[in-house]
């Protein structure tokens, strides 16, 4: 495997559709995800996954039945496996996941929103 | 576990050290990481564990026996497992970390930078 750095803004400039995180690199068991993402998406949980959101740019509501975050540009938050939440972007907003492989973007719900295949980017 | 976003300016404006990664979450197997470097870093590997070097502030030079990458602001790269590599921060860099819990900060090698004990911040 070659070696080869990326670089972010770069990689968000490629994606043109929203909720369809990018596979830009993978580590041990997980991959990290480039998405873009704009208006809700539906509540979901992942059975036995933590899943972290680093805000590139924008701002990113998390709602979580124990209260909102508002996660900020430069902010992070991880959301550990079982806990119900639903992402909700206003604007734009360039996401950093980091999730095990085995992770489905809907996690314990199946739906048009559900991806299957993912891209690398 | 309370559920908190972290938003890395502060986090970064509380390491006073060099070489010295501290732990921000968990996710998963893996802790992500924060760390202020200057400086030189001994050459290592990590046996079984990839590493994701994200650059927040500055630039990082990632020495490599297949040639050296400069490491910009907003640029990541991932050291497969295995992979001898030296970093180096001519100005101090501000670094996120994706590291297996098990990793040690010099891989296979153990000296007087090798950190035992990680601190949370």
């Amino acid at each position: 495997m070659k070696i080869e750095k990326k670089n972010l803004g770069e990689k968000f400039d490629l994606i043109k559709d929203y909720w369809n995180p990018k596979i830009a690199g993978e580590i041990n068991e997980n991959y990290l995800k480039l998405a873009k993402v704009k208006g809700e998406f539906d509540w979901h949980h992942h059975e036995n996954e933590d899943e972290l959101f680093l805000v590139i740019k924008g701002s990113l509501l998390i709602k979580l039945k124990e209260g909102d975050k508002k996660i900020n540009e430069g902010e992070f938050i991880i959301i550990p496996k079982g806990v119900e939440h639903k992402p909700v972007a206003e604007e734009e907003v360039q996401l950093l996941l980091i999730e095990p492989k085995s992770t489905l973007n809907t996690g314990n719900v199946k739906n048009e929103k559900t991806i299957t295949t993912l891209e690398w980017i």
